[in-house]
């Protein structure tokens, strides 16, 4: 399904699965999406940054995305596209939405300065993929150090008809949910959707400010998925009961560097992932962080069954 | 008291108190250095990032270091002293250790790259400062954009005999204490002082590998000297049951940007600041976030009654 | 003098002079300023990146602000004020203006991002240092890393009417003094003074696009002086002649990090200054460096009776 | 031709022809390359930063190698595989070589800081692509932000059997060439080809510190093989006034940004090139800068009949 300015709820980044050789594991693969579709996420993200993308072979992604429509029942299919040329940004691109995808994200390059330059930037991406293609903004200046203000975003939005999505993940970023959202009352954006990433680390209040959901990686995306509805239905002590269980891990997943190693060894041990291998380059955990992941899930287990692994 | 490398326990990083027209509140900051010493400080750390240093004049650093001297009941006083150039550093080390200081932090600037270029700015600050005065290295990637290995802070802990303590704020950091107490293990690396910042965000497992204390703030400083005490005493459970009821402020106040506004605005409502004022140019609180503290200080109110503000 | 928006010609950047224990050579100091009036220098800029600032003491700065309002005749003086905080910055700006001092430089701390961060920065800085105080941009993007555009520019310039000049350092910036220039011509932004930096390597061409003149060190100041001469007299051909003699070592001399240390060298062997000692820590020339340096004279000299040193 | 450590002289970085409709000109591609063999070029480099890489489908990288390998006379290839992961730096490299291409030059991610982490990719790449296929390091800091040491550029070396040349791009790297060159002779370091970028800014003293040669573009190669010949020739006068009367618009043509641009305008004027168009995003040279540079051949026609275009 093609992903439009409506999408709302949960799509989780989904890890790419790797067997203990490198080669992909497509039988985890294929695991892992039934497992996103089973417990009602709204769509899926692939070959994001923490989708390992740039150690994959171009049949690889393409094998990635296939798997990822056949197993999601028609749920919208977002696929990372960012590259450093257009060449390749829009090859691979027109090739996804071909096979089904439902939409692109798009993040600027590390180089960009000037409000006119991020600007100009997308204006040259949709120019390249098509304008017939929806995409996603990502805004992650933490890993980017490119800063995109509320106002830079809306000229986006407002300059690109196929802009559908935001993906939010400026740190803070409470106060640019809760502007977009005014921009968007007094008639000066256009609706998008904003799910936000960074992990979770602030849904509870992102949720509160406006967020229609959230873009992210989470060893259990159920969490993110309990959040948001209870957020929705206006229970809001349930949302953050919930959320405050979950921080000391879905914390500990943050660590730059080390995250997806914790994200994929909590999937490995809950079943849905065979192995927590990731192609080299790749950092694993020692037996220290091991055993700590370990001591969290068991705490966590205490307030939600789920964990128990 | 001078700072030396069995230094341990907790050393707040104290905020400047404000005066709602800029002035400085010394009213609040007696009373502040007397808070930190009545829950059991170990020592308190001023002028750094967070204590709005920059904004300062120098007779008013100077005057913030005669109150810490003077309030903390002979406690190590660390005074940050980083600055663009040697001169200023000089001059500002060797007026507060002549103060009553206890030691001094030192920041690497945001240019340094290699190796070299990190062991040798530390040598060329020892030289500037003096061989006399204990200092503390602020290891602090995310925001300085320096990155030290651990085999670069033992090259400079071993060059340095007067570095004393390790401000460890790599995130995530784990492993490099980990490393460092195994050099020191393995007689590479002599002994200094490792205490943890980032807002104490990774504080319940930096205990457990090796940290001695934490250098950080907090509007509940009594948070982390629980932590560090039970943890010190083998109580686990105990270190992370009270450390996860705090962990959603503290989180929320890890914010980059607003983190500070957090601090003061809580502080103030816990009575220990007159004012949540920060110095031009700072960003306040808007009521949204307001709101959102005060929801997060009921909640935590539940778990520990010391957040009943 | 105070510096004005009609301010025009050659400001050199003043290296400060230090003995070789490190001590600041005032003899050399007065001879250095007496030099920059004697060759019609219509003013010079002290207190700048390659005047070594930061390693100097408060007093030392003052002394270094003195001897040029006493030995340049009235001229203006530029003193760099940048400081990684308002109340340093204020202070000096303060201290320096009421000893005579026409003006002050202020760069851009290297955090900037956004345009709107940029814009606000200057405003924060003129509320600081007052109104009253003529100030300087320095747009240097190749070693600030803060990319301003035209129109940024042309905002801090109609924000604040105390600001009366451009230092001109972007690179390549011929397009931005054209761009300023149209915007001066269509009415959008007023008269300012567009001094070039960049130790005047795209000199000749910038005084064609609409250069005031240079804001810029070289061992050879003379010659900046010359190239603007000539291009304001409409002798292109013989700015051009003079320009590429000296070019291949004014390229020398803008090698980062050796530069200062190729103009010392080069300033002491014209005896306007004692020592090309730098205070520490600085990167002095190997034999190898000081022969080329001596070669590019030898060479210079066939065309620049001047060079003859 | 298999690239080896004794690799010497002239490998112009080739620009990418393209039609004004943006698709690759086959007809100037011969043609370039023919020029390139014809003035006796060393080898050449093709899908460098300068050659417009990331803007290329696969299959048009591949034709460019194809016609270089055809046309270049047996002379070595080198070409750019820099990626941002190592599945595509493999497939590449080892699709080349197949090709014909005689090795590959390798830049590291703009995020490396700590030495290890440099020498640590190094090994990851040549893991990745094989150690029988010779590569070249890039060493550009000004642009990649990446800072090695003489002495990591020497583990690097050391480690990888298949390192044959260093792409030396530093800035100002004069005493970076006699370092390496002394720890060659002090036999800590193997020989291996030291050939600069730069645009050549510096080709007349790198090459008396021991350069092999160059490994960049300019308008006019012929100038950086006459450099190279005379100095190795021992003719230093010569090899400077030959460089001095090109260095007013080899200086131009290092503008950031619109080098590229004056490059393919001059290569044009040249009848090299048919068309100095650039795929998009590209930035195009404006009627003021076009007239900057037919002045700049004017003068140089003058010294160099070569430029009579």
């Amino acid at each position: 399904m093609r992903l439009t300015p409506d999408a709302a709820g949960v799509y989780p980044i989904a890890p790419t699965p790797f067997n203990a050789d490198g080669s992909v594991d497509w039988t985890s693969t294929d695991r892992l999406f039934e497992f996103y579709a089973g417990i009602g996420s709204d769509g899926v993200t692939v070959l994001g940054i923490m989708g390992e993308a740039p150690k994959l072979e171009p049949e690889e992604s393409v094998g990635l995305v296939k798997r990822a429509v056949a197993k999601m029942g028609g749920k919208p299919i977002i696929v990372g596209v960012s590259a450093p040329g257009f060449a390749a940004m829009r090859s691979l691109a027109r090739q996804v939405m071909a096979l089904g995808a439902g939409g692109v994200m798009i993040a600027p390059p590390p180089s960009l300065r000037t409000d006119d330059q991020i600007v100009g930037y997308y204006a040259q991406a949709v120019e390249a993929i098509g304008t017939d293609i929806p995409f996603v903004i990502q805004d992650y200046p933490l890993t980017l150090s490119v800063v995109m203000t509320p106002a830079v975003i809306r000229r986006i939005v407002q300059d690109n008809p196929s802009c559908v999505m935001l993906k939010h993940e400026d740190w803070p970023g409470l106060e640019k949910i809760s502007t977009l959202r005014k921009f968007q009352a007094d008639g000066s954006l256009r609706k998008i959707a904003i799910l936000t990433g960074n992990g979770g680390l602030f849904l509870d209040f992102e949720m509160e400010r406006g967020a229609d959901g959230a873009n992210t990686g989470y060893a259990f995306p159920e969490l993110l998925i309990d959040v948001v509805r209870f957020s929705k239905e206006g229970k809001r002590d349930a949302a953050h009961d919930i959320f405050d269980a979950h921080l000391p891990l879905l914390r500990y997943e943050q660590q730059q560097g080390v995250g997806l190693a914790v994200r994929k060894y909590t999937m490995m041990k809950r079943g849905i992932l065979a192995s927590d291998a990731q192609r080299k380059p790749g950092a694993g955990l020692t037996a220290a962080a091991k055993a700590e992941v370990d001591y969290l899930l068991a705490r966590l287990a205490k307030h939600d069954p789920r964990a128990k692994v």
